[in-house]
């Protein structure tokens, strides 16, 4: 049976016809409504909620609403059917800002010392010069071409695809037969095949850069790197929140609404449409087209990867853990959507299981992990919290969900490392006044990853939250106060922050952080036990994740995110993963490396192991349960308490 | 600046805005309605004509108009601009009609008698038994399905398309790791590495037929047939007109339409929709779904070829007259559109020259030309005339343009040999009153090539027609009569035919005839001498084209279109194009053959050869200027004559 659902929001009314059953998330979808699920549509985060003001729906669950909500109306979009005519307000939705700003997060890169363009690159740009065709040389262009490619540059199998051919005849003609063609040669393979890319006409000066990109996509945040393939330099940085955030915050969540009907392709093409407006950005910063990308190599996790390819990822969430295919063959750039020349090899760096992907591959091959003499650390502090323990004799790994709370997502108040964010923040212990630094210098929109680490530390040391995460409402300030979201600490006013409206941290973020700060620290207690290396004998800690590069070592042992060991032996390397990919971008070696690395990882699996949970538990506390494991912020407090 | 043109057409008006100089034909393309250029749009062939009504035009050219017509207001649309508001009127445009009937030309196919699909086919379909995954076992499922490809069949690389991953694990899981894969080895190169094509949950019956298909797009008549691999048995045969024949009836005039503005586009989507409809047909017969076809291997010459993908063949048309491929790559269905399984390999074969093209080469082969021990003739009687001269160690080749009257197009009463064509007729030398052959017994719809060469035979030996083309308005017989095209000879009244209007034959179909086997004639001699071989010194003339097996040799000499030579030593072979095409798709070393047999061939160029046009002059008479070449003809008149 037919019914009209008429939407009323901001302001508009829209009316559409869907039959008996039709969830009202689907109805709004239909209406044009973009109405946010960050948890995929399970009815776990109530973002979604609608007022139904008129007409039957049928509540599946009302979750995350309060029986005050219920009694005016109100009901989970992602959890209610249609059971009649209906008229649904739908309230203004939180936005997640897509602005492409100067980014913190830029990292000083070096071109690797030892790189050279004609021994490690697989792309080439050449210059040919053919024999004008004529009554007596009635040879075939492409044939023409291939013999310019066998005599000239001792290139005997060239791989042409048609979209070329379709070209070819007229570049040859336009060129006057002096033409410069970029090829790839396939290094993966022993074959020592070339794949013609593109062919230009005439003589292309060959300092001129020649593009190719690194990008790693996050759960959170996307990365482009835009290099220079001659140079091996790095020309431009961007970053942005992955378009699929709004339909998910964590990996479980987006599989969850890629499996529904449409959902893996409507989540396809919001990754695609990120990364293709970072390409954008990235090549007007160079001022080159994105068609004059010609490869592009990928990091991320197993379920970024499937989604991005269209693969279904519904068995990475249900066990026994299966992905698809951990090491994606070689695809062009026309295959999969990306933006960039249609011919350009698209390669996806390989991962190792359902919940330790490339990301972590290509993270270890830049970290230098796989190189270490002795037993070192690796982690991840990123939306999934992958951990590598191990040296260039041997690597164990493991993953646990830490949530995007450290990305700035899933916090009130939280944003990414970009213009306007706090990112470092000191509290009085005596007036609880807070004193900030914002990235840019001018008014605060937010708080970033390092950030909130900071304010956590310092509101727990100032006694502002206590040891398990509750807003101390007695402290003397008028900072400190009952919120919508239960106790919360003013860290910035209205007056002066961009928006106007005051910048909190509440209960519900610090729980959001506690259970990402306590996922990772129990992933690699874990890990070390099982392979029975006590966390204290690890040479280094090396810290990946975007914004790894700003944490304050101090502030993240006294939450208890990182271990309580010596400061030296930490070290902060930004987005590994990227990195990871720029290296395999630049350098055939370093690109089967990480295959190599892929194979030597041996998987631990936690899901399967209670020592985790027990592990997780005990350290949801700041900094954890058992205070013996952190001498210093144990010494920290009682300097507090003593002055 | 922008003008109304009113277009009234089968009783319907259709007003269009479009600027000033803007051609009618692509005005009445706006309008939705069909004017048919089977010139390609150069004012030739004067079907396009439209009248003027109003308003202010440009006529370009009027060539093919009478002053009368001008007179009247009428122009040619592709040659006439527009100035200013007009209205047109577009006369009812001449049909070809598409009929899928029943065909004569189904020849009769044995299986070659060493097919041996194990060592013959590059298609395998195997059955695959995988060990489920569990926790002790997390490996992905693309390389669990190479493991078994590798422990189960050998098979040590298999390359696999991203689309064939997104539909993995879940024919993986439905078949509950039983999986049946269609893969393909690819022997054209020496790599031996396999390309999965399709896999399909559970065990597939090992004897049910493993389908592929061979074409054969000619310039007028497109073939398809429909194999199973696993016999080699060819289960149906189809053809139809190629769907490009209302842009241009030969290949000049196809090139020149697809080099204007989405002319390319347009034929080469044309094609494809008679290809993917001959194809839906051919599955149908046999009860199968065009998906399921997973190989496909291409004969046509090489215009054809080019326009199939899209590639311009501007420079074929251009002296020095050169191809952009003549060896073109391997491709996939989805590529090139070709709706069979999208992942099947699409195998164009490879041609000579710009007139020389696959479906010589492929001709060739299924004609034994390159394994005779003696001196041999081959000759394909099609729209381009092409002739092959050689044996075992040598091959050269020429090619004139014949066009498509022997393929019963460019005659008004012209038709392809399917239910309802006259196919033979007999002249009584006194009355003139004619007896013909139908083709499946019924009331006749027109005349095939078969026919036509009958025809024109009987009416010559008769004296209806004179040694020039004229009919002979003289002749004491109502059936002679002067018709809209000139003298006219009417074979069937309208009483007696399908249409109830006259099927005719008139001066201006006789006159394409006499091109058409003139060209051919002048080819394959100045071929002969060229070579210094003399015509009577070839053991064997084969006959190609697919109406070629019907035609009557006494009657084909008589018109001067084959040499006068001893009638046993004539072998009429149908469409050995396709047959070729089938070969190569059957078995890889047939395959290579035909690469060997392109490479072999020595092209002649005709266009820069005087003496082809002198004999061409010479050939466009009954059956020829020098009478002394056919003494069996001149013998037969002379018994007429005597009588």
């Amino acid at each position: 049976m037919q019914h009209t659902v008429s939407f009323t929001h901001n302001d508009k009314q829209t009316p559409v016809e869907v039959s008996t059953g039709v969830l009202l998330s689907d109805a709004a979808h239909l209406a044009g409504i973009d109405i946010g699920q960050p948890c995929g549509g399970q009815g776990r985060c109530g973002r979604c909620a609608v007022q139904v003001r008129e007409g039957d729906v049928r509540r599946r669950s009302t979750l995350r609403l309060s029986p005050d909500d219920v009694e005016q109306g109100y009901a989970l979009a992602c959890q209610t059917v249609v059971e009649g005519d209906v008229a649904i307000y739908v309230p203004p939705q939180e936005k997640i800002e897509r602005r492409l700003t100067t980014d913190r997060v830029v990292a000083e890169v070096t071109v690797p010392a030892d790189y050279e363009y004609l021994q490690d690159q697989t792309v080439r740009r050449i210059h040919l010069e053919l024999t004008p065709p004529s009554m007596d040389d009635q040879t075939d262009d492409w044939s023409r071409l291939q013999t310019a490619f066998r005599l000239q540059h001792k290139m005997e199998r060239v791989a042409c695809s048609v979209n070329l051919l379709r070209e070819m005849g007229e570049v040859l003609r336009e060129g006057d037969w002096q033409v410069t063609a970029i090829v790839e040669t396939s290094r993966l393979t022993d074959e020592k095949t070339c794949k013609l890319i593109n062919l230009q006409p005439n003589h292309v000066d060959e300092y001129s850069p020649l593009w190719g990109c690194a990008i790693d996509i996050g759960t959170t945040t996307v990365s482009v790197w835009l290099v220079d393939l001659m140079s091996g330099q790095v020309r431009a940085q961007v970053a942005e929140y992955n378009g699929q955030i709004a339909r998910g915050e964590d990996v479980i969540s987006r599989i969850m609404y890629a499996s529904k009907n449409g959902g893996g392709e409507e989540l396809r093409q919001r990754v695609l449409d990120t990364i293709n407006e970072l390409l954008e950005t990235a090549c007007k910063r160079v001022k080159a087209r994105p068609e004059e990308v010609v490869k592009a190599t990928i990091a991320g996790n197993s379920t970024m990867i499937h989604l991005f390819l269209g693969i279904p990822a519904s068995n990475i969430r249900l066990s026994p853990f299966i992905t698809a295919v951990n090491h994606p063959p070689l695809m062009t750039a026309r295959e999969v959507g990306l933006k960039i020349h249609p011919e350009a090899s698209v390669d996806c760096l390989p991962g190792v299981a359902s919940y330790v992907g490339a990301d972590i591959t290509a993270g270890v091959l830049s970290s230098g992990l796989d190189n270490a003499e002795n037993v070192t650390l690796f982690l991840d502090v990123g939306t999934n919290g992958e951990t590598v323990l191990g040296n260039r004799d041997w690597l164990v790994t493991c993953a646990c969900s830490a949530g995007p709370a450290f990305e700035g997502a899933g916090v009130v108040n939280g944003m990414r490392a970009t213009t306007g964010a706090i990112e470092e923040v000191w509290i009085n212990s005596e007036t609880f006044e807070p004193t900030y630094r914002v990235i840019g210098g001018g008014k605060p929109k937010g708080i970033c990853g390092s950030g909130l680490i900071s304010l956590l530390s310092e509101a727990f040391i100032t006694g502002i939250i206590d040891k398990a995460g509750n807003v101390n409402l007695m402290a003397s300030s008028s900072r400190v106060r009952e919120g919508a979201h239960g106790g919360e600490y003013v860290v910035a006013w209205g007056a002066e922050s961009e928006s106007g409206e005051d910048i909190v941290i509440s209960r519900v973020d610090v729980d959001n952080l506690l259970r990402a700060k306590a996922a990772i620290y129990a992933g690699f207690t874990v890990l070390a036990d099982t392979v029975g290396v006590p966390l204290e004998t690890t040479d280094k800690v090396l810290i990946g994740g975007s914004f790894g590069k700003y944490i304050n070592v101090e502030k993240a042992v006294q939450i208890g995110l990182l271990p309580d060991m010596d400061w030296s032996r930490f070290e902060f390397l930004g987005n590994t993963a990227v990195k990871g990919a720029y290296y395999a971008l630049l350098d055939w070696r370093k690109r089967e490396r990480i295959t190599e690395i892929a194979k030597r990882m041996t998987y631990i699996e936690l899901s399967a192991d209670n020592s985790f949970y027990e592990a997780f538990t005990s350290a949801l506390f700041l900094p954890h349960t058992d205070m013996s494991k952190f001498p210093s912020v144990a010494e920290a407090l009682e300097g507090k308490v003593n002055k």
